[in-house]
């Protein structure tokens, strides 16, 4: 049986999909402009980033009609509510791709300095997982959602790795300091990315088997 | 006239506002741990933030609860959705919390080192944000929550001049840096404490008035 709310359901779903890519499209662009320190790939993060803004208020406009005309119950309900939360993830996790991209300003005054870690690795981890986790919300897939809490545990491990490696590269050559320190926010950054697809992921455990799953992210 | 869904909405407010203080209190532990190098006391916070973590999921339950019992439309819809994500931020600020807390182990392995800027002033505006965001929202009042998005520049503003005296006890004191990262760290938490803080209050603003807000956090 397909009822008016199950299409509306749907569309939803199609919404969030389209949004994450979109979230995801960004990253790569966010990262891809600090790789090349080029300015302009950074200006169009922000305004594809002003897209998504506005794209999470119609989203969450749509779940707010879709209460109000079909008040759901049950897991209709609940699936609608975690709409809303991974909603606002999601633009969180593009306001996280300004934030790196804002970075080539400051880098372009560091020619020299470099990536003191392997960011490609720890920016195509944090891109999967978020892909991961709207595709886990849309196919009701708990087990997809409990592999990316595993997932995210690498991603601390890789943050952590880049940690070190910045420490170590800021004593070897001082005078790149706050190059450095961009460099550890940007891991930091992506590190943050990843918490958030594992708080959505953590949402669809919620949603799909009813089990409560704390994240507590590693920090730093 | 006050209807049972009134009602609800009232004591849906009070929990808000008693998770709030529970929040903003473990926020001064977190800072106190840090200030005094006082490892029971970071303990204290991660314990805390457990009941902080239970009482989030309570609330998430009532306005659940809420929505299925009365199905609210207008504004009181509008308000429940605002409450869900508010909590959802609350919670958060709760892990910035502990983040802070954590700190504690490594500072100590750095007597020497303090923090190179003034963490008082900027843990005592992020406190009082997170305060008057709650009341923005108990009281519908969107001119304090409009306040708060001019107070989110002055934490950016005093984030900003943290991360320069950090840079200038890098190169003074270079044998510390992992401590003054460390520092560096606890500022950002402060700061996206403040962001949160700003959030909670668009969401008022909307909610109130109608007017989409979006900040965008100065970050580093």
């Amino acid at each position: 049986m397909s009822s008016h709310l199950d299409r509306e359901i749907d569309s939803l779903k199609e919404k969030l999909l389209s949004l994450s890519q979109l979230v995801e499209e960004n990253l790569s662009m966010a990262v891809k402009s600090i790789k090349n320190r080029d300015l302009e790939l950074s200006k169009k993060v922000r305004a594809t980033d002003s897209d998504i803004d506005k794209r999470e208020v119609e989203v969450e406009e749509e779940c707010l009609k879709l209460l109000a005309l079909y008040q759901p119950v049950a897991i209709d309900l609940r699936f609608v509510i975690a709409a809303l939360k991974i909603n606002n993830d999601l633009e969180r996790i593009g306001d996280l791709s300004v934030s790196i991209a804002k970075r080539v300003r400051f880098l372009t005054e560091f020619p020299t300095a470099d990536f003191p870690y392997d960011y490609e690795e720890l920016a195509k981890e944090a891109k999967s997982m978020v892909k991961k986790s709207i595709q886990s919300l849309v196919a009701m897939d708990s087990q997809l959602a409990r592999q990316i809490c595993i997932d995210d545990d690498k991603v601390d491990m890789l943050n952590k790795k880049s940690i070190e490696l910045v420490y170590n590269k800021i004593s070897e050559k001082p005078e790149n300091t706050q190059a450095y320190i961009h460099f550890l926010s940007i891991s930091k950054n992506l590190e943050r990315i990843a918490d958030y697809a594992t708080n959505i992921a953590e949402d669809v455990i919620y949603l799909v088997d009813g089990d409560i799953v704390r994240h507590e992210g590693a920090e730093l």
